[in-house]
């Protein structure tokens, strides 16, 4: 585990890069959502056409093309979490929490059934 | 700047949580993919019908919503790099020096014209 | 009101342009959920970084190209409900009169709030 | 192939809900391409745990709800091509010709390669 996986300094390197480009005032919430759905989009033109199979044993090329989506995905994140000053690791921890309340182990094993069809 | 805003302790986190329910099965790329762009939807509802300036300022509730709706994206976006042997925090930085070279500040600065027209 | 505006017509050149190239074995319809979600994401990004006033006043090229990808989601759209015997025309019907029960006039004028928050 | 399945019936449909409600005002085509993509991740939701096989044969309450979905995502692609003056069916055509010369079927047969690789 490096210091460098830490999200709020990925947080801080993505501010920086936006406020030296002068994108501030492109990046307010409403727009951060829609692109970071935008790129959840080309993440999953990735799988489309692939079997389960074939999607899990990704060629190297492509795999790293997936590994700079992945990254997209989280720039925006932290880009929109950064402009509603919502602490994202926090939340995901807080998340998990409630998971694991809608989820109980004995009930939710085995199965991808929804929460409230348990 | 706390210790568990580390990507590694989050992942870590969701992998246990998957592996007590034995959803491994389920947690297959292409599952996890759409899972991401199922999630990235539920995000983007929130914003579909106010402007960009109510966007910008949720009341507190929305805002809390809105929060937990990004930790389940970042949690998908976790399991999906952890079940293709990617490292997020690392592509990430990758991935902004890429941008960097793609966006070059004196030609950037102040619009959001993608790279290939500017 | 032409006769080719019939979504019946559209489905049927559909499923022979994708006969004609043996795409059926991969036009599922998981995968077609995917295609779809895919080219949402394409369309989104066409609007991203504008502003709602630039959204509704595109010059004629970026107009044109947004006819395309509307094109395309619908081309998926109606290859998913052929591919499950849906009948599109009829559930969208359907759907009218299911929403006109959920948001009646006098309770949703001018309004966005959700049915269940009516 | 009834009078009914015309695009232009339930473009005018659509328009009339919208204008009883006096929701013409929300309804510009940047708020419209987010509830479209949120709409497609509501579908995508349907299939993210199912294999292809299960989602090739679903239960008939789930082919239900993935029809209503599915019309969810045709009202607000109808209604987004209204307000930008898109003619859909026209559009449809007229990718289907441009797919036709991107996919020649002795290229394109029996693989998804995207065009520019094939």
């Amino acid at each position: 585990m490096k210091s460098t996986d830490s999200l709020e300094d990925l947080r801080r390197r993505m501010a920086e890069f936006a406020a030296e480009r002068e994108w501030d005032p492109f990046h307010n919430p409403k727009n951060l959502a829609m692109a970071l759905a935008g790129e959840a989009g080309e993440l999953v033109e990735h799988f489309q056409w692939l079997t389960p199979e074939q999607a899990a044993r990704l060629p190297k090329a492509a795999r790293e093309e997936v590994a700079l989506e992945c990254a997209d995905v989280l720039l925006y994140l932290l880009r929109l979490c950064d402009k509603l000053d919502i602490d994202l690791a926090q939340a995901t921890r807080r998340k998990l929490v409630l998971n694991a309340k809608k989820y109980p182990v004995a009930k939710a094993r085995g199965k991808m059934t929804k929460y409230n069809k348990l």
